[in-house]
């Protein structure tokens, strides 16, 4: 029998049966959530709507698909971030390896950057509204804002350093949200939540684009735990661009000189 | 002075500048290669051009987008594949970290599985065709057999155990090329190739989906070097559908359990 | 300026300046952490020596080497585990890339198995005993309790499945440490906190290997923070070890091939 | 049946029955290639000799001890490389997950840096001396060197831009292994290469560290496509010392913003 250093795993005995309802195939056909991917899919759908059926076992309406495609694209790409550099600085060593140099970036989106979609999207899913009506709207908010102040944690999908007075992606995710017809109590609760957390702490705190991205697919019904993987999916396209103009006009040395000669120089004048 | 264990590194005279030509921002704006993000992507491109424009640095046509997007669309979801099973096996120890379980099932995307892509991409691209005339294709195609099988190298892009005498996702990438209007001298190389392996071998090895879309990419004018990427994007998609469904009906524990098991009374049975 | 998705970084001013203290060479020479690689390290202390001297920054004594190597060999290898079999997956997948089949065992060290290393070291660090006398320790072992019932959190380094009534790999740490003249206080308060949970819960409840280490590696100044890098180190050497088998008989396709055929069954059985 | 887009697996009859010949454990034991760890191995071997059973399945004697663990020691710490601040990049964005942050570090050692290692071992594997009479050396050395010149490819485990004329690091662990009593024909072939090659190019290419790894790593009896694997257990263990440096003086985010302001300043000026 085998072992390990936890005490919260291994009785064994009925665990369930090895499954998966994702996908099968035969010679002729690949069935993909019930889908044939050859007549159903392929030509038909495009990749968000993919992305959309493996987390919700269906096809967007096209109201859906506008506004999952947008929510995806506007995380595709934020520059020469951490994870971005991360990732080009792997390849220098393991150019061989595209797949090793996309995880290597992917494995920065923790709590600190796409953590708060998580967050925001939790906030709108235990806390749905049953009223739009704009009082108790607000006293939702107020309360919401009692509990994170009370465990001193910061309140998520809100406030951005450079992003002000509003962020224009969240604006623009909300505005292609009730074009298309979403239902807007997301959106109604975080700028509740904006405004309530602006007064109490006197700051510019507007919804941000992980905060309408987090509250948007709760409406869309994803659950809020898989919602970080709306940024992982997002991400690893926009760090397949980045490998792509690395191969083409490398910075990752000039990244990692620069900070070995500034940690040297930095060491010899102490 | 910094080192490494290399001899191939570490002359830093005159490194480029660090640049990147991707994005930049600032508090109104987001621009990602030229295009602004809220403006002109958002809510008017779907996932699949974002990857394009990532990629080719410009938005596809209408015709190219659907070509570009069956291509990701067709490599998203393999079912319980090697990779998938990692995924889940790393979510199981390390729930908090859903991105260290898509990057994971993203490392194992290597030679045996995605790599199949690049290598037909490259055979597509080093052979350009200068005439589409058949007995001039047949000739080339058996030019570049006699230099894998000289080298005693599998032929990229051709043959599959399970899609035989064609494989369904193939003949569809193809079919959609051509009712778009895509060049198919890269269609008709492939083709060649695998008659004239068909013939020499006397196997059936039709153009595999990596085939057509090495073929497909390189018309579109992806360097073979980063098709790999196309791979790496499109199963980030499947492995967070994967994790979702590892959520709600978690597997992981039944295959690790049945492999120590069989291990166990094998070693016990010696 | 660039930009991301959270708001809680970007405030750009007085960072600090990029520095190492680790290590520095020149043509001659490499040093690490003031030692001379050549002349002070090599042949003269081992690895375990030398991950020590990354932690704590300066080189074992004779005692603390036998325990902190102890430590780290009790975690190198523990059977046919999740990230093993994960590894073993990803080398089948990418074999030309032997650290990403090891990142990707890696990978999966997360809160469910080593992470109860940090929670048992958090534990010992922050309720230091002032007194060896037992009922103090016996009452310090009760308020742990009640904080972490209170909090309805599993209390770390306590329980095995398998190993009861006792752990014989913590034993056989508290041993070592003791026999090294290593403070015993941490080995007095886990047990503690063994016993009081044992008869709270009335379940059978020992200080297991985690429990060990977490408090050993607090009492040699380590950090609580960094000891889940005791087994991600340690298990790096174990990965190694299972990559190497899986090269020579390999087992991962038929991990995989089980686990796939057995969801096509269930999913046609429905 | 399940799928995937290679064609070259897939043939699932007559596979190999699930088998790991490397640990068991039951209540009271835990077995390590036929070691009981609490009696035989905890407190008496150090983590390097742990390394070589994992590796050779036997303990190593004294000698063997320690030139195997002078070995991994050599190659644990290299400064601020391109590899450790790709980890520290990765904690930035994820502190919650310090495996994350390893393996990010650890996805940088492929072909550039510790690749060279296999190379040289393989050299050694695969070119055994059968006489140690100079001139047969020199003779074997320059057919060596013919090939790799003729294939165009680099020799792998000589030249170093910094340490020069020779690697401090190589000639130590050439030293140690001699003292040792290891058979030095590896070294003795390894230095007529270097010999030959520094005639044959007029350039100074000292055996490197890599070389003498190689070199020695194959004379202890590690088959070549393991030896990556030194490389990655021993900067496992120098990733989580700069993981613990980050958390203690944080250097990512100033090495973030520089690339990223200096990106910027080059776009700006075009």
């Amino acid at each position: 029998m085998g072992f390990n250093s936890s005490g919260t795993l291994m009785s064994r005995k009925k665990l369930p049966p090895i499954r998966s309802s994702i996908a099968w195939s035969d010679a002729q056909t690949i069935n993909v959530h019930g889908f044939d991917l050859c007549k159903d899919l392929l030509g038909k759908v495009d990749l968000g709507d993919m992305a959309f059926l493996q987390l919700l076992r269906r096809l967007p309406t096209r109201n859906e698909s506008i506004v999952f495609n947008s929510m995806l694209v506007s995380l595709v790409e934020h520059g020469l971030t951490a994870n971005t550099i991360s990732a080009r600085l792997t390849l220098l060593g393991a150019p061989e390896s595209l797949q090793g140099a996309v995880a290597a970036g992917l494995l920065g989106l923790g709590s600190t950057f796409v953590g708060t979609i998580e967050g925001a999207a939790r906030l709108v899913e235990e806390n749905p509204l049953d009223s739009t009506e704009p009082d108790a709207i607000a006293r939702k908010a107020e309360s919401i804002l009692d509990k994170f102040i009370a465990q001193d944690q910061p309140i998520p999908g809100i406030g951005h350093p450079i992003h002000k007075p509003l962020d224009p992606r969240a604006e623009r995710l909300f505005e292609i949200a009730r074009e298309q017809g979403i239902d807007t109590r997301g959106e109604m609760l975080m700028r509740a939540v904006s405004r309530a957390a602006e007064q109490r702490l006197n700051k510019v705190l507007p919804v941000n684009v992980t905060g309408a991205i987090g509250s948007i697919s709760t409406t869309l019904g994803l659950p809020w735990r898989i919602t970080r993987g709306l940024g992982v999916m997002a991400r690893s396209l926009g760090l397949v661009g980045h490998l792509l103009e690395e191969m083409q006009q490398p910075i990752a040395k000039s990244i990692w000189y620069h900070a070995e000669e500034e940690a040297e120089e930095e060491l010899k004048t102490r």
